[in-house]
Parts: structure tokens; C-alpha cells; sequence
């Protein structure tokens, strides 16, 4: 079987999802769409498929899915779409930036019995998947804490972190979801710590640069975030689970692994500059275990739920850092 | 000049001083007392020094310093008797588990003049100290976010854990002092969370084995400490300090470093299996560096000031621990 | 403009060639010919590309490129009658396992004024390629020694190993390409040492598993290359060139950089167990070096004479093994 | 039992013994011997001992066992006055750069049944043990392959080039030493290139400074050495065993182990840039072995068999890089 898709939104993380469907040898892109008809197009004669308006692939007898790329704010709406239309749905993270409008969509989605994947594209890093099969085999033992660094080489524009929800809802959300993925146990309390270091203007736009958080569960098992806007040494992206029988640890990628050595000392280069140049295995996987899911009728994961839980700790951090305590979850 | 010193507490770590002051060119090890007289007598015989009572150290005109390794409820008292006495104080850490005592100890030591040196060996280790030493040089800007990772291989004795005044003010007080070294600003603020993953006789007793707590400055820098009474693989401590300019972090320490490579993939030796082999030149620098301040009469440090305010912030988690919520710290 | 492709030879090496062909932007499989049409339907079925005799795609005016990935011994005949054709040409290495056979067909290369390019991929790893221009940007001075370690996770079988020209031939001839892509001066001698530690059967045959090579330039620059048929910790694959100013060398590579600690150590799984795997980058880089080259009539690189040099300096081991001498080159 | 010692040689190596003598717990330095009265006074002053002519030391009842840090030129003849003298004799390597006077004074040292130690400290480095012990616990099955990288910081004056004896024999006999302790078998050839990259002076002295050896034992085992005057990064100092089951290593040594990350990449400080500070351990252990040795009646290894081995394997080097040939050994 080939799933046939429609991408809705040919924006850059547009092409890296064209770019996969298109080289899966079990999916075939049939249309695009997007309201630059531009941007539309030059997906459209690089990968051989169609320009189409969001209607018509709603409408499309020759699409079994789509791919929703568009601005966050029209995420939800496209979800409902889609469901009703009886397609298949990839959608970026996040579904919204409200929980209830959030709660909403999945509604929608479980009475269409439509299939729905949330893009944490993390859980497809080949690196982070090796660390969730050691833990699956027992080789360390039961997880009780997990350690989560995530740095981004530079801040984006104010304007964009105006509209991003915040850096809880917009960047530590991943990590969110990656502790979760790695501790098998749902947090039920959340702390959070957040200051403004990197750029005033952040702080100006009212929102933070630099955060801690601390998740626990029901057993005690407690994750550690540690996030910044800033990393001069490339995109800083390492897990580490600790568990009662040992550690495992997914260590930083970098495009090459060479090393010079001189009265300086031993530099290596520094990582990845670029979270797709960071993830593109990841961003591959992912597309392939959705596309595999609605072949074989499996299991669709990461969830609407998932995209849920992971947007109500982001939301349980924001208050914990108003009120200077700790938010109970759920 | 060469310090004359008297070694207060014959035990494990007395033992580990009596060698560090011995074995240092600038001091000569005059006299040890214990209440164990078999224990005083392998010391002054392993180093060719006299056995003395506690008292009669103190009287003593052929000693300039003293290094008091006695249980944790005789620090306080000694050091004010030897404040009085017009020795040179070495004291392990804690000064007292009592904050009150510990103000009412530093005001003696204050009133006559003494020097007083807390034990916080790990600001002495090679590679910590290269790593403030970075920080210092200005290689990475100014500290944002400080990360300390410090997990014991194994659990002390219940009976241990019960007078040790908790993981906090027991362990976790080495981390605090290690935050205040390296992030240069005092933090204002403490969350932490606890629990019992590793063994519930610790739980018991009312302590628990695996701590997370977030540190934050007025400025807004952090410092996260993840703590557990478990690693399988020997004794992982570990820090990272982030700034505006760069990264800087040490590396745990194994005994040798080789490294076997067969079917099973590429293995590296455990870690140090205990504080004492892991900090073996922390300890010597940490008396070498109190011998050169007696010596050039420059200033101590760590400090009284600096044992208290550790202990500040162990007292501060408790309570956080206790009351779920962010405890403001002066 | 799109180079139009035609392949030789649908084997295993065919089918990563295939791969990279089509994935090029640049290029386009017009056509595949093989011995066994079930290889050629499968490669023809995969990438949409026409099953065609040898002869037709010499006569074709839709191929401006062959790929040859034939057996060895028909390398040569082809070279000729495609330079003959006027196809630029790719060619697996070796191009002969005969010195004189090889200076022939480089002679019809030069008279017919045809592209040859010699498929050394490893000139083409990306880490490799980092470690070049390393030494090009001037960052370690005059290199002066270069070590090359070359391990296979395994033997080939006897049937390969009798018809492969021996392990220097088949096996060592990469890494005195190396040596000569980093050295950046000829070897002038060639001292080898060879045993069989691994399978008497490969003695058996005539040839060596385990062997250890000394070349020297005129200006006394050294490169010692070690081999075996035997790693069980996977492909070991590495380079280190020393300079008058500093050392560069790039690692091992490993499908996922992952470490799992416990209390038999610290483990990061085998390296790649496969050339394909290892190589992946390499190849697909390889071949759009080649299309590049095409589109813009660069220079070839490497080159017929390339595999010529190569293959003189194997020849050159093989007589230093026997008669236990250096054998001067040239 | 405490093995009385007296010191031959007061010099920058003789205060390295002189330490690790005094620093054990079951010898004492009694006396100490030098051409300079103030070099003798200042070890005399430093570790509490006498300072006494060689003739008193040979004749004197409290001394067991001497150590011999005199030049070159005189360890033969000292070892045969104090084996006849009765003494346990430790001597610095090499016994002599000339092998028939190296063959008599062993022959001395058999018929006078005293006991020597040759000063071959790699082997007591704890790094390079640990491989020896992974070698002995038949972790990596047969050894096949040894690797060997030594790389001085810099050249020593073109004096002490002059009388070194040349660098075969003065710096590549380590690894010599270092080949037959790793291989478990003697070589019986020698293949050595050479040449001078790093200091003309050295090539004008009638040495080289760069130079690359292939040792083969009987059975086919291969080690091959890398050796050069140059190292901008520090004292390069590797050993890789390459067996039938697995590949064990020995890294690096570098004084702290810390990281710096920035835009420039991620850098770790050179290795240490003095052998005396890379080997303290090894000497520290190399005298406890020959102590132990002593105390116990047991085998002295290195022995001066080994002294011997190691000297004529720097013959045969010099030797093949004259006629550019493989040198049989025995």
C-alpha cells in the first residue's frame, strides 16, 4: 500500500516533511498547498505533485493524509478538518496554545475516529530512541531521574517569541514531552525557574530566556530541564536517564567527529548550528513510523494526548514561575 | 616558617589529613588526640608525632593549628576552645547542623580574631579549580547556568543517615557550596524536591536518597543539583557552567583510563568507588592551601561565613521539600 | 543541466550507485545492464530506469555517464569502449589488478580525451574530508607522519580473498590512496610486513590477514597503515596526520552515540559493522563529486592515475613482503 | 623488613627516586652520592640522609640496595661493583649503549647472583598495567597487533642528542621495552624508517627525529611504533593491543580534565608536557616493585635481560635504516 498525501503549508519545516514523504518508498506527495502559491509551487516542481487549495485536498478521493504545517493558530481547525474529512493527520507540534481549545480538537478527533500524530520529533532521534530501548530492556533498571539539556544556539526574533506562546510553550514543550517519553510515569508536579539573561528584549516581550524545571511523579522518579536561548557552541541537546541498575546517556551530535590538537589543546568542532540540520534522521523517522502506522492500523504515538500532557506541563510552568511554587498536575 | 599543627579525631579522615599535613613541606605534624587512644597511637606512630589530650593541645605552645576531624556535635565547641586558645583552625564541614550554633560559633571566632578554614575539600580539586579558573579568566562571559551532578555508588548505614542531619545537609551541602563557588552571586532562592527511590530504610529514618534542587541569584542565574545515594558506576561528580561566551565543564575521574573494545562495543573502567581516592589531591591542596594562608597571614577561605551559608541552604531545601514551595533565602 | 546515467553491473555496490544517482538533483538513471536480468529488473523497478544491454547503452545517445561496477576483470575492456564512447566514466577500483593492463587503459583514456574517475570513496567521508582541509588550511603545518588504521569486522570468504589480487591489492590499496591524498608528496618506498593470524584458509590462498606498512616520501614524511581481517568491535576505520604544528585525526564512527554506565563500566556501542553503513556519506559524495566535475568540466579527482599510483604501491608491498626489503618506488 | 638505600647521582632524575624511596613505607634513603657536593647536600637536606662518597656507600653495612642515576657511561661499571659488593642494584636505563659491554656486565651480575632492576618505568605506569592485566585476563584473546605512539613535546639539546646514543636507542628503546612487555613474544625482526623533520641540527648530529619501526615475532605477531621529537599538544604517549577477541587502548594523560566550548568548538587543555610529570605514578610504582622485590626474594623484573632485549632492538633499527632492510633478530 502507498499513502498518498497533501501537505498543507510549504514553509520551511514544510520541505523537510516534503522532502521525507517523497523519499519513503511506501508514501507518494500527491498535493500542496499554501497561501504563498509560490512557495506552494517550488514544492510542487521539486517533488513532482500538485498544487492544490486546502478544499480541494480536503475533498481529494486520491489523499488518505495530511501533513499540517501552517501557523500554530490555525493547527486546531485543520486538525477538525481533516478528521471530519477522513484523512489521516500529521500535524506539527503544538495543536494549540490552549489547553481547552486543545481539548476541544481531540474531542473531535476521537468521535471521527481519525488517526492523529503529534510532531515531537525527538522521540525519532536515532540517538534518543537507542536511550528509551536500553530502558525498555532493563538494563538500567527502573529510571529515577532524567536529566534534560536543551540549548539553542541563538534566540529567534522578538516577533516570533511574541507569538510563540512563550519559551515554556514553545521550546522547553519538547523536553516536556521527552521526559515523559523517558520516564515512564506521568509527572504530577511541576517547578520552574525562568530569567531573562540572553536578550532584555525577550524579557520586554514577557518572556524568559533561561529556565529550570523540575518534574516528579507519583513514585518521587524527578526529571531536571535545563534550557537556554544561548549556546555559543552549537544546538546543546543531551539526555541522561539514571536509573537504580546504571546510567544512559544520548551524547551531542556534531557534523564531524574530527579532532585537531595543538598548544592550544584538543578542539573538536562545535555541534550542530541548526535544529534540521540537528534532526534530520529524526525528522525522516518520524514521517516513516506515521506512514507505517496507517498501513499496518497500529498504534499512532506521539498522540493528541501526548500534545495535551505535554502543553499542560509547559502551562503548570508558567504558573509556577507567577506564583513561586510548585504546581500540582492533573 | 613550618605550622606546627595538632590533629583533633584519629579517624578515616583523620587519617587523611595527618598524611596531607605530613607530607607537606611547609608543616610538621606535632601531635594527635582521640578519645580512642589505639587510633591516636597509628597515627603518631605512622607519622612520628606525640599523643596528646584534647587539652593539652590546647595549652600547647609548640602548636600553631589544629585540624578537628571529631563527630560533627564537637565542632562547634572545639573551635571555639581553640578561637580562644589563638590557634589556627582547620574544621571539617558542617560547622554545626544548627544555624543558631553556628552564628553563636562564628561570632567567637569573630571576637578573637581567628582563622578559621571549613573543610569544603572540593573547591581544592585540580579539576574544579581549572574550571573556576576559566569562570576567572573570563573564557565563558558571565555565568548563566551552573549544573552539578553528584551521586554516591552506594548508601551510607541507616545509622549514619540518622545523625547526618539528611542528604541535605549531609551531601547535597557540598553541592551548595560548590553552586556558591562557581555561579559568584549569592542565591537568593531555593526549590527542592525529594524522594526515596534507593532504599526505604533511608525513608525510614526520615531522609531521603535522590534530590533535585534549583538554585537562583538575584540576577537570575541558576544552578541545578541532582543528587542520588545510587550509581552503579562508581561516583559520578560532575560540573557544567554555562555563560554568555561559552561552556565549561569537568569530567568525572576514573582510575585508570583504558578502554576495551570486543562485540559488546567500547568499555571504559567505572569511576572512583569512593570520596577519598576521588579527591586524594583535593584533600592535600585544601591543607596545602590553609598552611601558605597561615604562612602569608592571607585570608581563609572556604570561610565560617562560607560553612554557614552552605548550611542556609540545606536548612532552606528542607523546608522547601516540606512546604512545596520556593523558600527565599536572607 | 542533468547528467543522464547509465549503470554496469546491478550488484550490491550497483544498488548504492543507483541510490546515490537518482537522489542527485543533478543527475537522472536513464538505464541499468547486468548479467542477470533479475538484478537489473530490481534496480530498473526501484528507480524508474530502463533494463539495457551493455551495447545499447554504449550506442545510446540519451547516457552521458556509465558507472562501472562490473567484476574487476572486465573494468578495463569497459573503460576503453566507454572512452571510446565518449561517456565520462565512474569506475569502481580497481581498475585492474595488472600494472601494464591498467597503463593501457589510461593511454586509451588520455588519447580519447575521456572523464575517468576512480571510485576511492573514502576520500569522500566527510570526516575525512574535514581532516584534509584541515591540513590545507595550514592549521598543523608541514605534515610530517600519518597513521592509518584499517580493521574489517571480518574475513571475506576464501572464494573472494583467491580472485580479490591479495589484501594489499583489495584491502590496503584504500589507505595507500589515503596516504596519498594526506601526505600531499609521493611515497618513494614502501616497506611491508604481512601474516596470517586471523584464518589459515586465507593463508591457504596465498594471501595475509594481518599486515603493517611503512611509506616514505623524498623529504622523509612517513605513513604507517595497519590492517587486519579481524574487529570485533566493528569497522575500524581511522586517520591521524601529524604536523610540524599540530596533530588532526578523526574518530571511529558508530551508528548511535549513546553510553550505557553501570558497574562493569562505561559502554558506547560497536562501530558500524559494515563498509556500506560507514560509508553511506561517502558514496552518495562521491558520485555527486563525479556529476559535478561533468556539468562543470572540472578536473577529475581521483583519477585514472590515481588508481594507477595505488595500485603500484600495493605491487610494491607484495615484493616487500618476499624479498624482506624496502622497495623504492618509481 | 626496610630496605636501606643509598642514591648513585643527585640529578633531576636521582631527585625522583630519592622522593619515591623516602615516600615508601618499607625503605629508607640512608645516603646519597654525587660528582657535586651542593646537587648531594640538597637531596641530603631534603629527605634526611647522609651524603658519603660511592666507595663509602660500596663498603657500607646499612645499605641493601642502591640506585644508579649516574651518566650513561657508568652504569655498567657501577653495576658490577655494586652486584659484587652485594647490593640489590636498581639502574636508570640504558645499562650501556653497547652491547658486548652490556652481555659482560650481565655476566658480572649472574656470577655475583646479584639482583638488578633496569628502569624501563613505563611499565609501571598504572594506564599501561591496566592493558597488560586486560591482555593477562584474556580479555582481547590473542594479541595480534600493538600500536605504539611516542611523541616528545619538544627535541632535547643536540648535546645530549650527541651522547644519547641516538634516538633508537635512547628514546624508541621504551618502546622497544614496551613492544616485547605487550606482545608475549620476541620479535625476530626489525624494520625502522627514519628521518629529520623537526630539527636539522639532529640530522647534522648524525640523528633522526622522526621514525617509524615494524617488530615481527616468530608467530606473525606485529607492533608497529610512531615516534617523533614534536608534539605542539603535549607528551603523546598511546599503546593499542589488537587481539582475536577485542582491541584494549591506553589514552592520553592530561594534567586536568576539563572542556572549554565556544564558537571555536569544543577544547580540551594539551597533555602534560614533561615526562616527569606524565610518568610520577610510574616511578612511584617502579621503585615499590623493585622494594617489594627485594623484600620478598622474588623475580626482579625488568631484569637486566630486558635492558639487554630492548638495546638490541635499537641495534637492529639503526642497522635497517642503513641498508634499508628487514634485520632478523637472534
Amino acid at each position: 500500500m502507498t499513502v498518498r498525501f497533501g501537505l498543507l503549508g510549504a514553509g520551511r519545516i514544510g520541505k523537510v516533511h516534503a522532502k521525507a514523504v517523497s523519499g519513503d518508498a511506501n508514501a507518494k506527495l500527491v498535493a500542496v498547498a499554501d497561501a504563498f502559491p509560490q512557495a506552494a509551487d517550488a514544492i510542487a516542481s521539486a517533488y513532482g505533485c500538485e498544487v492544490r487549495t486546502i478544499e480541494a485536498i480536503e475533498a481529494a478521493k486520491d489523499i488518505d493524509a495530511v501533513v499540517i504545517c501552517t501557523p500554530t493558530d490555525t493547527h486546531a481547525d485543520l486538525i477538525e478538518r481533516f478528521a471530519r474529512a477522513g484523512k489521516a493527520i500529521f500535524c506539527e507540534k503544538p495543536i494549540d496554545l490552549d489547553v481547552a481549545r486543545v481539548k476541544a480538537c481531540i474531542k473531535v478527533v476521537e468521535e471521527t475516529g481519525a488517526k492523529l500524530m503529534v510532531g515531537f520529533n525527538r522521540r525519532f532521534d536515532p540517538h534518543f530512541m537507542a536511550v528509551r530501548k536500553v530502558i525498555d530492556e532493563g538494563k538500567i533498571g527502573d529510571v529515577e531521574m532524567v536529566t534534560i539539556t536543551s540549548r539553542d544556539p541563538g534566540a529567534p526574533p522578538v516577533d516570533y517569541i511574541k507569538r510563540s506562546g512563550g519559551i515554556f510553550r514553545d521550546m522547553t514543550i519538547h523536553d516536556f514531552d521527552m521526559a515523559r517519553f523517558l520516564l515512564g510515569e506521568e509527572p504530577v508536579s511541576v517547578f520552574a525557574t525562568a530569567a531573562v539573561l540572553v536578550d532584555k528584549a525577550i524579557g520586554e516581550a514577557g518572556d524568559y530566556d533561561s529556565v529550570s524545571v523540575i518534574l516528579q511523579t507519583k513514585s518521587g522518579k524527578q526529571a531536571v530541564i535545563s534550557n537556554s536561548r544561548r549556546a555559543t557552541y552549537g544546538y546543546d541537546q543531551r539526555i541522561e536517564a539514571h536509573g537504580s541498575k546504571g546510567l544512559v546517556s544520548a551524547e551531542n551530535q556534531r557534523p564531524v567527529s574530527i579532532e585537531v590538537a595543538n598548544g592550544d589543546g584538543y578542539t573538536r568542532p562545535p555541534l550542530h548550528d541548526f535544529f534540521m540540520t540537528r534532526y534530520t534522521e529524526a525528522y525522516a523517522n518520524e514521517i516513516a513510523s506515521f506512514i507505517s502506522a496507517i498501513e499496518k492500523g497500529s498504534k499512532i504515538s506521539p498522540s493528541g494526548a501526548d500534545g495535551l500532557a505535554a502543553l499542560a506541563l509547559a502551562d503548570a510552568a508558567v504558573q509556577s514561575v507567577k506564583e513561586g511554587k510548585l504546581i500540582r498536575i492533573g
